[in-house]
């Protein structure tokens, strides 16, 4: 279990919750991170100086600094108790936003870093593999494609006529329209993949998509041709982890069937072993078969389990942990 | 040799090219800064954040990165090539400005990370001490005082009558002034000193002040009253190295016994042992005893090397390493 290799696909606080939760399991642990954030700092700094936005990258990394105390056994460190206090104040500083209301104000100092680091050293991937090492964090921090990426939304509802579709572009613009979004597409269409994700999903043992967003955080990274592909013939333990509650921008009222089939819309020759659903979610009786079939599109098993921290619609990591290690002791479903 | 400890005093590039000197001859330097300048980003940092003007820090620390071959050995490494790498990444990245029209243009990665863990930590020392650690970096950068100062001038020139003197406030109006800078005050007036800076300098083996703007990175340590009465307590050996030519803005015209006379006239208690001076700035004969007096005013010998960059007004590192580390090799003169 400890050399167990894991690809944790995301963006955001969805990310940084399984990647938490991963780190119980492995600290050989790839984040695969959405790139088309257009909002607050990193909507500045791509907009200022042409970067990949640094934000969703500076959260998956600061996840992965804050190992939970199971891991210090596994990563074979001397001193686990300097060794966590070096990474939480590191995670601190790399989170920690500048206040105010000055030019700085709401830029997070990792983002400052990263986004520098990436002009000294002309790529993102060798600044981020830089930032791991120099910090001494296990895993690694990708971004899903080697260009920063912008979103498209076709909306219905924002017309009288509901059957009238519109075209809505950018993350954040996609992520507050008060109109549904039926489709998403990546701007450029067809984008290039960060070539060291596909050897991370090609070596990874277990693949986790999820939570998230789901048009701007998790969608995204089936619309990159060549990581659908990997993900398509990986043999890796697929799991996929839907949102605890509906998003008001993205997903309003969106029942966890709906989640479903919107992924597979965008993604119908996908397959994955286990959707990973909380109990709250799930409706007795005749909708739950509904909801196993709509799990049996992706040819996966529909796991139901206490995932959340109680009274709030967030996933406990330990709790998530728990059950993806139970589902990894199963033989697999292909 | 090895294990001399050395406090080295200035500010900006003079500090730097003896930071980079004193690498040759030890691991063990403690760069002790201004931190009075109000200009750029530093001067936009400090209004914007409220913090002390990290830029001087910042270069002091890319000085001790950049450690010369020498030093190698010294520091007991195990993988000198690699470390060498590592040191001039970091700092070259903390060195690197953004570029553009932005909000970020000209600002030092380093500034923003170095008032970032500052905020984070609360107090500038410690954010100092942890980013020499996590950078691996042999010694120490220390403020010269806990709090942001100012500079104040009496300045001469700037009226129709050359004996009317105004005040000027603000490094960079010092610096740029077209009047004749008579004398610097620092505000807050007496202000507190660093307390490691003490420990530092009482400890020291070798205490080298200068080169530097005199005005606003040389003489300001000595404004200091807590420093100042180190310095004169100290029984390390004390060398001040004269700036190889005059500025345009601080010291217009200014020989190198101006230099002396002017700092003499800050702090008239302060005692030297050696003043070094390059050859091409000392005029022979009858000025020669002149200058010899000046330095015998701190009762300190005249040091006459060969200390250029040839062609430029910069000091070599490896040739003032070499007149000090002779000059450490005497008999001290008290």
């Amino acid at each position: 279990m400890s050399a167990m290799r894991i690809a944790a696909l995301g963006g955001g606080h969805g990310l940084y919750a399984t990647l938490t939760a991963m780190r119980y399991l492995s600290p050989h642990v790839t984040a695969i991170v959405t790139v088309a954030d257009d909002g607050g700092s990193s909507g500045r700094l791509r907009s200022e100086l042409g970067v990949i936005p640094p934000g969703d990258l500076r959260m998956a990394m600061a996840a992965l600094m804050c190992a939970p105390a199971a891991l210090d056994g596994l990563a074979g460190r001397r001193d686990p108790a300097a060794d966590r206090r070096h990474h939480e104040l590191w995670a601190e500083t790399l989170q920690h936003r500048f206040g105010g209301y000055g030019a700085l104000a709401g830029h997070p100092v990792g983002n400052l870093l990263l986004a520098g680091l990436t002009e000294v050293l002309g790529d993102p991937v060798a600044a981020l593999d830089e930032m791991m090492r120099v910090f001494d964090v296990d895993g690694r921090v990708l971004p899903m494609s080697s260009v920063p990426l912008e979103i498209e939304a076709d909306v219905s509802g924002l017309e009288s006529d509901p059957r009238i579709s519109r075209v809505i572009r950018g993350q954040v613009a996609v992520a507050t329209t008060p109109g549904k979004v039926r489709r998403v597409r990546l701007l450029p269409a067809e984008p290039p993949v960060c070539e060291p994700v596909i050897t991370a999903v090609d070596e990874a043992d277990l693949v986790v998509l999820g939570p998230g967003s789901w048009f701007s955080s998790v969608i995204p990274h089936v619309l990159v041709p060549d990581l659908l592909k990997a993900l398509q013939r990986s043999t890796s333990r697929k799991v996929l982890i839907v949102n605890l509650a509906p998003e008001p921008g993205e997903t309003p009222g969106f029942s966890v069937e709906r989640h479903l089939h919107v992924l597979h819309a965008h993604a119908d020759t996908l397959t994955i072993d286990h959707v990973v659903v909380d109990e709250s979610s799930v409706p007795a009786g005749r909708e739950r078969e509904h909801l196993e079939r709509a799990a049996g599109m992706f040819g996966a098993s529909l796991e139901v389990g206490d995932l959340a921290v109680p009274g709030r619609h967030v996933h406990d990591p330990a709790k998530v942990a728990g059950l993806i290690k139970q589902l990894c002791s199963r033989e697999t479903t292909r």
